[in-house]
Parts: structure tokens; C-alpha cells; sequence
């Protein structure tokens, strides 16, 4: 089968692979029918994820179908048409046991297209494909779907759900690339009062607002005073940063007031500094997170029935065969304009 | 009257003074039988808290017995005995309508011995009253209820409900300080597994196990070692920070498992480094905050009820008029062993 | 000035009464420039409601203008426009102090139109007014505001949070009069997926559907199977009793799936059965209350924030010296059409 | 090998059967090193459960060697010691993955002794053993251990985490068989100021004042008295009903404070009255629900960690040949003293 290999820091190939087989009982063999690139991917190719070694096929959200199930699995079977979900789920250990498949300790965890060879090809081998997998309703078409596999639970678990959401909230999202306005879409599920969008690019605030954001802080502006403004003064009742660097996280815990809740959904690649001085007398609660994709389920019901949509996030649409140019459209979103993008079997 | 004066940094004297007299319709007065000195007074000494102006009766603990009260007062009234809290409560704001006393908007939050004059005195004015005092049953003594002023409900709020301890927890405490010592006897109501007490100084250790501590962890000893032994690797349930300098809240961080809390308890002065870099994966929730004692009545019926007895974090007791060698005692605990000084009406 | 009174059961009259004054510190006088009439009131006509003793002034709704303040009142003063609770919080008991204003241990909890004069007159005396009574934005209307009084917070804090609304779920109300209309509203604030509305009234069901009710169970249907159909045979996540009878409430106990949440919000006078020989296993939480009023703030900030909007609940208006037509027209809503009716002062 | 087989109302015997082998990859073969007999058990020989059917062999709790394990099996293997829980989990339906183990869809919840055969024979199939049998610690005998496979997580889970036992609450436990007993054990952990143990026998409240109910209400006593003088005539902050007869469910209902919780336990054979008429105004919650073992690993922890200690429970002893006389010392706790009996492996 054709594959989209990683050969080391900067080198990325579509090419000829063995196709995957069952190694276990518990596995699946997954046609991949539709697939799409995630920013972590662009941090491998630039070699910042040591763990991905040279050879290893990346990619870690797929819509498929089960062309093959190991002799244990259960719940999934040949034809059934599945989200492949970016956390790979044991279901045995004492974070599945208790909904967090992202802390997995028996095998799990995120390892497609980190550990094992990933979902940028014509096949995948999932394992715990019981666990791991979610089978589809026929409502749900496969580019929406898509959109479970990685963006929409992260920004809902571990922005919205980790930052407690409530009806009423002044919450901001500080950063408006795709989970950003992942997060201000699912904020909304809460109904807040207010979502402030912080974000340097014009283009992205403008998404912000399409998506429901309803103040926007550009490169110009202080977003202390704009937060001061909706909240007496006492700044925001939630924070959510979905950007990844130190100073972003600073600003989250400067504008989140006395009792409020700072939730880190950005991969940082640097240490922070959390100013204690100020803090320890604010009575503050700061998250992070992995996904655990605990919320996928409803979150699919959700779509089915009409009450989430995930489909603007989607900017550009390829062929499988279209891989490299799907790299080049998504890795300049200033030029592009690209969110996400979907690759699709022809 | 008598009171304790500051004068600057590093002065204070125990002089006389004009007594307290009741300006607004929801004061009370209250005579002072039982006062303490908190490691914050030693702060203020040494100038670190500059909203202390000079001229200002520090305290804010004390034990007493109402002498005048407010027209506008209703649940306490001349000759009660009550708890004089920490914290003063308006009441009606935002913040004391949802038990976050601590973030008072109304006038209250931590002003006795702050921003307003303080208990170390034969005489406090103690603003509204009714939501700021509590008044105290026969059966608990003196100096027993005026361990619930302050370090207590700090302990138990902060640091063990923030904190989220829960039954078969493994509960790290770093310091052992009073503040310290008061969280691993407040841990011990929810039943933990194990906790484990973090401190260089021996005494302190003999201290938290006598206290209820199971594993001490001193200056030579490496605490990630004792913890993954009793966590197979996993790191604690939850840490707890009762010291206030960088260095112990970024063991608290190192120390925690994947999806298990930090909470501050420890004034800090200097900012924290806050790796990011490793925890934004690891679904860590980190809390801050000065104490509401909105847990103050449940810790007061337990004392009441023989289930917790904070007796043994009393090491000294002295008269009122003795204030300056109770301040000389409290200020030297590794020559004196003093945890809390108790100074009483003769 | 002019006053509803209670005369025993039938009988009621718009008459001459003494105007109120201020009898404690903590007192406000408030003019009423809008006011409702409740379903309660027409219970307590009926002599349901013993506790309520001939000559008192009924009503527990009201929006007006402060006239007066005692001398303790510190956050509204005279000319201040405030809504006038259906709960009175003396705001220092033990739950007051927890939010639970409704079960106030200090005079308060409704005390209004039931144990002292209420709101059906030109003016009324509000006891404990800093934690009864709330200011009101300039961009609230005085009839917007007036369903912030008890309708509103009833229905979304006994129904929608005492029933863990969230995200995704499918969620019933039996009985589409004004509550349950209201809870439909306030639930549609967590986006469930589905909102069933159970009610005899082809009119009832109507309006629940433009309020977003997506399935309707009129009197022919089984509700059973419309839920079976919308949870493959689970059962709804939440049911929401709003109707007061033993029939409504175990329909409520016989559509929630294992473990699923039942609210009660309806008024009841007899016992209904609990089918424990089946409900002992299926994980049932099942609860009961009377609205603490703790979320009319965050409501009102989402009323003027745009987010909720519960103009849609009055149907008549009438001037405050109409109130005799009024109550006639609220008393028959099958031949009015009656939900809400309101009078403003001309 | 040997079991002891149900007949129908009336007749059990022990008695020579085939020995179970592995029919799914996800079964494990447990040779039974420890078994018990539950109050179910005596409920199926009287008829009550229509489910059991002739020819099944009962028992749903053990602790084990495991003698095979299916091919998909992967967290036990041969020769590790287990318990095999009351509860068997799929691990894979939506009540699983949110630990709800008690409701499975996927072929599990009580099967145990119930659908399929049980524990109470020499030999015992254990399906999805990965997520229905959890390995024993050296530290923790066998006849400890077996504690946990139903009477320690029902009354934990089911009681006392359902009933939101916190520090400083008046807990009131009616019913002090075996499982009244292990909530008065558990609820403990969360340090109550009062657990009050309410039962006719004059044994059994000995019991429980052994195991830390410190007040005691006979048969000639009245509950509300000597809770309304615990609690200044406000009622039990959480009701635990441990029978499972109307009365006593009711009972828990009047005891119960305004926003108190009431835990049912109790397996029921009848309907009970609410009384809506005086709880709708209350703030109540009331819970029900099948033990869904998701404590067992924190039980397990606990008693290796010597938190808890449930050697208490059992009062005597038998080798597994001794099945009948086991079941005829369970069956007359008047007459006998008898909790938990434990039959061993010779």
C-alpha cells in the first residue's frame, strides 16, 4: 500500500509500504477512507517528538472501514465503519478503567503515528480496536466524523470540560488557530455569556466570530482592559490557551479572576512562569491535558443529531494520492488560509 | 487598652492604645481571651506585606467574648463567646454568596492586622459581625477553637480540599511546618493510604508522624524514590505545598501522578518555574488560594464531637502581657520548637 | 395604598391597606412597578396552603424602585431598581451561608405572600434586603426581569442543575406549563441533544416546541416508546417533573435509564408510589427542592448579555389596579392561554 | 468437581457437576481458594429471583487461582491469585467505559451465580477477566480479600459515596446486618461526627457500636429524637438504607435533613411511599443502585495499606465441603451470631 513515511527531521515521503496484518487478538485492520493532518505531525517532521523514529508511518485521526478484526474483538466487525480515534485505549488499566485512555497504562495511550505506525495510509492496523475505534451512524458523513478523531474532543475535554464551562461565563480563548475555534465551538455548548477570542492574525478573529465569538483581541488591542470591561473588573471566569508558549499561558493566568480556571490545551515546548507571587492568594485552578477521548461518544450523538457541527473547520479537501500537497496547503495557514485539512479515498 | 503595634520593618511594641469602638451598625467588639501569632505577623515585620501601614494592631486570630454589638447585628449579641476568624465577611457580594469569603468584594476578605487594626490586643472592632464570628460551643476550650482562626481550615481548605484527598490516596506533604503539619492532620479525615511528610528538619518529621505521617522523607533522602515505591511508579494522588518557595512547588509538580492535583498552601513571594514542557500532557490540576473558612462550622463541630483534637500544635502558652517573648518564641522555631503560641487573658 | 389580600379560601380583593414601613435595620421599602401572579397564589386561594392566614397580602414576585432602606442596608439604597425575589436570605445562617437561601434557618427561605405581606401591592417591605434583593442593569426591562423572581431560577436550578443537564443528553419534561416551559428553556443552556415534551395541551406542546422542544408526547402517544426510540431503549438521561401529581412523577421514575437523573420540580400534595422493587438496581439519583434563587444573578447577566431571553413566557399585560382581571385571566389559562401575565404600575 | 446447584424454590445440594472450561478468548479458568454466601443467595433458593434458573450453580464472590486464561486475556495469567468480583465487565459498552460496571449491556453486570454459573463450586468460569477479576497483593489474605467481592464495595459505593459522606456529617445507617455494618465501616473513612446505627436486634447494634457507630436506637427507641439532638432538630445529613422493606426506606426519608442525601442499599421486593406532599420542598436527594465495583482497586489498596480491615465481617469458618452446613449457619443469623461466613480450599 501507499504510506506517508517520516525518514528523520525534515523528510517525509508518500510511498510503497507492506500492508499492515493482525499481530493480535484484540487488533483491527482499518481501510482508511478518510484522513487529515495535525499540527502535532508538523512538530515531528520538524524532528521536536524524538520518540517518532525514522520509518514510522505518521498520522493519528482516520474515518475507515474494518476490512479485517483479530479473534477477540467484539464490538467492531469486516465492514463497519469506524472513527479511528487518536488515543488508543487498553480498557483494562486504572486510567482506562476511569475514562482517562490518554494516560493508558497497558499499551495505549497516543501511539498512532508516534509508536506504531499511524493512519496516513491506505491501511492501518488499530490495536484494542474494541476500545479504540467508534462505530459510525450513517448520519454522520465521513469528513465530519473526522473532526472526532483529535480537534473536537481536545477542545472540549480538555479546554471546556477541564476549564468548567459554566452558562454565563466570560471565557477566553487565547489563540484562534484550529483548536482555538475548536474550543470556542464547544464552549458554546455551555452557553457563556461572553467568548473572547485572542489572536495576532485578522483572518483568525474573523473565524473566531463566524464560530461565536463575540469580542475579539487583535494585535493591537490589551485584553486586560476588554476583559476588564465584560467583568467589573474582575477578570474572566475561564482561560483556555490553545497556543503553546510560555507567554500565552502567562496572559491566561493574568486574566482569569479570583476562583476562576486557567485550562491549557497548547503543546508547549518550554517551561513557563507562573507568577506565585500573585496567584497564591487567588484562589486559581490550572489544567492540562491530554485528550482522553472520554467525550467522543456524545459528542458523535451530538453531530448526529443536529446539535454540533463541526464542518467549517474543514478549509481544503484532497485525494489520499494528494498527500504532499495536503502537507504544503496545511503547513502555511497564513498563505493558505488552511484549517483543516481532509484527504479522502477516490 | 494594650495592643501589639507595628512601627515599620522590625519594629512593634505592646503599648497602649485607644480602645475599639463601634462605627458601623454591623460591628461587634469583642474582648480578646485567647490570641495567636501567625508566620504572615513575622512577614509584616520584616516589611514584606506593604499594605501593612505603621501604626497598625496586627492579628487576626483570636478566641473572645462579645462586649458590644451593632444594632444590625442578629446572631451574636454582648457576652458571647465566639471565634474571631481570619477572614471578615460582607456577606452579600458576589464572592461570600458562594462561600468565598477569601475574595470578599464588600470590605471584608483578610483586613484584621492589614488593613484594618487587629486582634493582638485586649479589645478587636470585628466588621459585620454576623458573618465574621462564630460562636462557640461549652464543650471546645479556648485555645482549641483558636486553632480554627486560621491554620486549620487553611490546611483543609487549601491544601486537602483543593487538593481533592480522597480514601487510599498517597498524599504528599512538603514542609511540616504548623501549616504543614495542620494538612496532614486534616488529610487524615478523608483516609488516605499513605502520607508522606517532606521536610530537612528532623523535629518537624517527628512531628508530622506523631501527627499521622506514615513515610518521612528528610534532607538526604530523595522523595521521587519513596514515592514511585509506594505508587508503583505513578507519583502521588495529590501534593501539597505548605512552604512558599519555588524550589518545593516544583517538587510538588515533579512528585504528582498523571491526573492527580497540587495545592498550594505556601505564601510565595517569587515566581515559580512551571514546566509545561512536560506537564501539559500529563492531566495535572494545580490549585492557589487564601483560605475562605467556609469550612470553619463542619471543623468546629468535630472538634466538638472528639473527631479532630488540633491541641498538639499548641507548644507554648504565655499571658497577654507577655506578647513580646511569645513573638521572640515564635520567631525562632528550630531553637524554640514552637508550632503555635497561645497567649490568654490572666 | 392598594394591595391583593387574602380573605380565606375563595376569596380575595384589591383593596385599601396601611402602607408598609421599615421595622428592621436590614429592611428595604420597595415601590412595585411590575409584578406576576404565580400558581401558587391560586393554591393558596383554594386554602391549600393553611399557612397562609386571612388579611395577608399575597404575591412573592415583584420589580420596583427602592423607596426606603434601614439603616444596615449597604448595597441598595433609595431610587435603586431591583427585583424583588421570591426567596428572602438572611444571608448568615448555616445555609444561607452554603447558597441553599430557600431553606433558611433565619427568618427567610419564602416568607413573602406566605408568612408576611407580599408583591400584589403598590409597595412592599423586603426583610434582609442586601441578600434578597438584586439590582437591576439598565438593559434589563422591568417584565424581563420580573421572570428572574422565581420561574426562571425554579425551573433551571431544581430542574435543569439539581438534574445534571449536560451536553448531548436526552432530556424529558412532563408538563409544559409555565415551568415546565421554563425548564425547557433554562435545559436547552447545555445543548442536549433531544428535549421531550410530555404534556395532554396541543396548545402546551406548541409553545414547548417553539421553545425547543424537539419531540413532542401528546395525550395519544406512549412516551415510553418515544424514548426507547430516541436512547435505543436506555431510557432518557434526565426527566423533569413539572406537573405536582403521583402520575407525572412515576412517569418520570419509569423513563430515566440506568443511571439517569430525576427531577422534581412540581408542587405535590399526596404521595406517589416508588417502584423500589425495580428502581433498587437501575442507579436512579432522584431530587427534590425548592428554588435557592443562587443563580438569578448569573441569569440576569445572561439576560442582558443576549443569551436567554424569557420574553416569550408573558402573554398578557395588564395595569397594576387590573389585578382582579388579571388573576381571572391567569386562573383559566385552557381558555386564555394564559403562562406568565404581567402588571406594571402606569 | 463439586458445586452447589440450585433446583429450584427450596433445593440446593452439593454435588458433582462438569468442570467449567474456557468457551470465549476472554474467559479465565479460577480454581476457588475462598468463597462466601450472600443474602441474594437465600433470596434465590426462596424463589425470589426468577432469573436463577434449575441446574445453576450459585455464588458470585471468590477469591481464586487461576488455573487457564483465554487467548485475548492479557492482565492475568495461570497461576495468579484473584478475586473474582460480583460484578463482570465487558469493558467496552458505554456503562463500562464510564465505570459503571453494575449496568454492563455487553454480556456482563451480575451474571455471576445469577445467568451463568457461579462461585460456589471447585472451579469457576470468569468472563472478560481482564476487567472482572483484579490480582491479589502477597500482603492481603485470602479470606480478607473476599470481603471485597461484594459486601465492601456495595455499602461503599452504593451507600456511602452515593449518600456524599463528608467530614463532620451525622450519618444515620438503619440496618446493621452485613452490609449495614460495612457502611458503617466505610462511611468512617470520611471521618463522620456521628454514625448512628439503627436495628431491633440488641446483637447487631453491638456490632455496630464495635465497628464506630457511637449512638445506638433500639427497638424501643425512637429515631427522631436522638437524631434531631444530634443535629439541633435539623435531620441526618445522609440516611443509609440497609434492609430493603418500605418502613425502613421511609424512615431514611423523615430522618433526612433539607438538602440531606438518602442512599439506598437495600435489595427491594416492594414499592415504598414517597411522600412528595412534604419532600418536594426539601432539597432532597435520593440514590439507588447495583454495586458497580469501580472502588474494588481502592479497597484492595486500602487493606494492604492496613486502612481498613474487614476480618470483623466474618464470624465463621468452613472448608468448601462444608457447603451445607455454610448455608444453615448463614441462614439463622438469630440464632447463630452469623455475618459473613467463609468456606477454604483445603
Amino acid at each position: 500500500m501507499k504510506a506517508l513515511v517520516y525518514h528523520g527531521p525534515g523528510h517525509r515521503s508518500w510511498q510503497d509500504v507492506p500492508d499492515p496484518r493482525i499481530t493480535a487478538s484484540t487488533d483491527a485492520i482499518v481501510r482508511v477512507d478518510a484522513v487529515t493532518i495535525c499540527g502535532t505531525d508538523l512538530h515531528i517532521l520538524k524532528g521536536d517528538v524524538p520518540a517518532v523514529e525514522p520509518g514510522r508511518i505518521l498520522g493519528h485521526e482516520a474515518v475507515g472501514t474494518v476490512t479485517a478484526a483479530g479473534s477477540a474483538v467484539g464490538t467492531v466487525k469486516e465492514g463497519d465503519r469506524v472513527l479511528v480515534s487518536c488515543i488508543t485505549a487498553c480498557g483494562r488499566c486504572r486510567y482506562c478503567r476511569t475514562g482517562m485512555y490518554g494516560q493508558c497504562l497497558g499499551g495505549g495511550g497516543w501511539i498512532l503515528g508516534h509508536r506504531i505506525d499511524g493512519t496516513q495510509a491506505e491501511y492501518v492496523r488499530v490495536p484494542f480496536a474494541d476500545t479504540s475505534t467508534h462505530p459510525l451512524p450513517d448520519a454522520v458523513a465521513d469528513e465530519t466524523a473526522l473532526m472526532l478523531a483529535d480537534i473536537l474532543p481536545t477542545a472540549y475535554e480538555v479546554g471546556v470540560l477541564n476549564g468548567r464551562v459554566r452558562p454565563g461565563d466570560t471565557v477566553v480563548v487565547v489563540g484562534a488557530g484550529p483548536i482555538g475555534l475548536a474550543a470556542i465551538t464547544t464552549a458554546r455548548l455551555f452557553t457563556p455569556s461572553h467568548i473572547v477570542a485572542v489572536d495576532p492574525a485578522p483572518a483568525r478573529l474573523e473565524a473566531a466570530k463566524r464560530l461565536g465569538a463575540d469580542v475579539l483581541v487583535g494585535s493591537g488591542d490589551d485584553p486586560a482592559t476588554a476583559i476588564a470591561e465584560l467583568t467589573r473588573g474582575l477578570g474572566a471566569d475561564v482561560t483556555i490557551e490553545a497556543v503553546g508558549v510560555p507567554e500565552t499561558f502567562e496572559l491566561c493566568t493574568r486574566l482569569v479572576r479570583p476562583g476562576g480556571h486557567v485550562a491549557n490545551v497548547g503543546v508547549h515546548g518550554a517551561p513557563a512562569t507562573l507568577h506565585l507571587e500573585d496567584l497564591w492568594i487567588r484562589n486559581v485552578t490550572i489544567t492540562t491535558g491530554l485528550v482522553d477521548t472520554h467525550s467522543t461518544p456524545v459528542l458523535l450523538d451530538m453531530i448526529a443529531a443536529g446539535r454540533l457541527d463541526p464542518s467549517a473547520f474543514i478549509t481544503h479537501r484532497f485525494g489520499l494520492e494528494q498527500m504532499d500537497e495536503a502537507y504544503r496547503t496545511f503547513s502555511d495557514p497564513m498563505a493558505t488560509g488552511a484549517l483543516k485539512v481532509v484527504l479522502t479515498r477516490q
